[in-house]
């Protein structure tokens, strides 16, 4: 099989419960303290979810998706349970809860969703936008996050894809972040899979966490992000703009744009995310 | 009493079932076509959870809530059921449901959320925000939208409260929109009722469609809403700013940003809208 490390990561198999997917959480895409990446467990979550509209008709592309992490996702089985709350003419609607046993062997809910789904081809029409993408140096002009080996440590996902970062919004690499709380990149999977709207999931909780920009440091775990797919990418780079506004009370904001190679922004998400100054210890809080 | 026209809206009783809270939706807050204003809607299941948080501890105030729109919600009354996802040292999460009975007496649920909430008292901390606040005339300088004949119609929602539009964004009033995508405008209760924590959930969606910006016309539903409650707010006029920067397909982002009196950004709001060219039909897809 030809399958890319994406498509086995966030493989599903059917139980035979009713909504019921199983799947394998790889160590392969672990952030430091070795919890799964959260763009990763949702994207699995999702791709249950999809299996389970597809039973019912073609709303098998995400389109708005809004997941609450409760606890931090681990390498191992996990299962998904999914469930249609409403099945509309062009746009159906359900829920998704990715679980995984506890050490004493008790399911825990790692995350739960509520997701639209529909069929991106059929949501066409005029395109009225005044987002601008990112001004980036060409890609070999700029930081290969995967080359640096202080970020990528424990890190394992940075292994499976290229973030190129904009030289401009990197300072905080040697400790001088320039405070305004924005990162541009270039993003790309190593291994030649090309974007889908599942991956797109996945791209906007890519990126460092941005609070880095602002001089922060420590585990920036994500309490919720909200992702609306706007487009199916084409091939090719993408492009990810973050940035955040607002932190306060040791919360922010984390807003990603994305955008595909034929210069279409195809995602926009916002995460809530809470500033810890010290390394996960499994539960997210 | 002294209750105001809001919480008498979202008030809501314990039914004895466990989760589930009866509240009546009042014809009083009705947007064009009959439904209930979906802020409302919002507020009302999540004055259920709040409740239901508080059976078990202090986190009563909403952090973040992502609201899924299944149906439209109508006058009338309306059962939510809620219940506690994750308990947790500083935030809890959970999931509830706002239903209603249809025409045939069969119940179908017009809202599903989730949501994160706290101890807004609790979460304390540096503010470091590059937001600005919208720079407004003043009140008596802006468009009051509820003295409008036009938008008054069948609004019910507007005789509630004040919305006092600035001029330079009110041109989709005499059919010159900016095509900007934008909106700014001074907000409060008609009854004196001071901003809280689920007040904001209804502000971030109680200015006019920002796509009348954009000169587009009709109907334009919430699929979805996420609503981050950023700190408590201070008694006085809310500052609301709403932006859109992508029409695309028939949906739109709205992205609003709640100031209170004190000029802290009190919350932030993005919604993903569909625009349908004509009046509502109870369905919402």
């Amino acid at each position: 099989m030809d399958e890319h490390e994406f498509e086995r990561a966030i493989a599903v198999q059917p139980t035979g419960y009713p909504g019921g997917y199983a799947s394998l959480m790889t160590s392969g895409w672990t952030i430091p303290g070795g919890a799964i990446n959260g763009g990763v467990t949702l994207a699995t979550a999702a791709n249950a979810l999809a299996r389970q509209f597809a039973v019912e008709g073609p709303h098998v592309d995400p389109v708005c998706v809004s997941a609450y992490y409760l606890a931090a996702a681990m390498p191992g089985p996990a299962e998904c349970r999914a469930e249609v709350l409403r099945s509309g003419a062009s746009l159906s609607t359900g829920q998704v809860g990715l679980w995984q046993n506890d050490a004493h062997g008790t399911p825990v809910e790692r995350l739960r969703a509520l997701a639209t789904f529909g069929n991106l081809d059929a949501i066409v029409g005029d395109v009225q936008t005044s987002a601008q993408p990112p001004e980036l140096p060409d890609p070999g002009d700029c930081r290969d996050l995967s080359q640096l080996s202080a970020t990528l440590d424990d890190t394992e996902v940075m292994r499976r894809y290229d973030v190129l970062l904009d030289p401009a919004t990197s300072g905080w690499l040697e400790g001088a972040p320039s405070g305004r709380g924005h990162m541009r990149a270039w993003f790309r999977m190593k291994d030649g899979y090309q974007p889908t709207p599942l991956l797109l999931l996945q791209a906007v909780d890519a990126l460092p966490p941005v609070a880095y920009d602002l001089g922060v440091s420590g585990w920036v775990p994500t309490l919720e992000l909200t992702v609306h797919v706007r487009a199916r990418p084409v091939p090719g780079w993408l492009r990810i703009s973050l940035t955040t506004v607002n932190f306060a009370g040791g919360l922010l904001e984390e807003d990603a744009q994305v955008w595909d190679s034929s210069g279409r922004l195809v995602a926009q998400g916002r995460q809530l995310a809470k500033v810890i100054r010290r390394r996960p210890e499994g539960r997210r809080d």
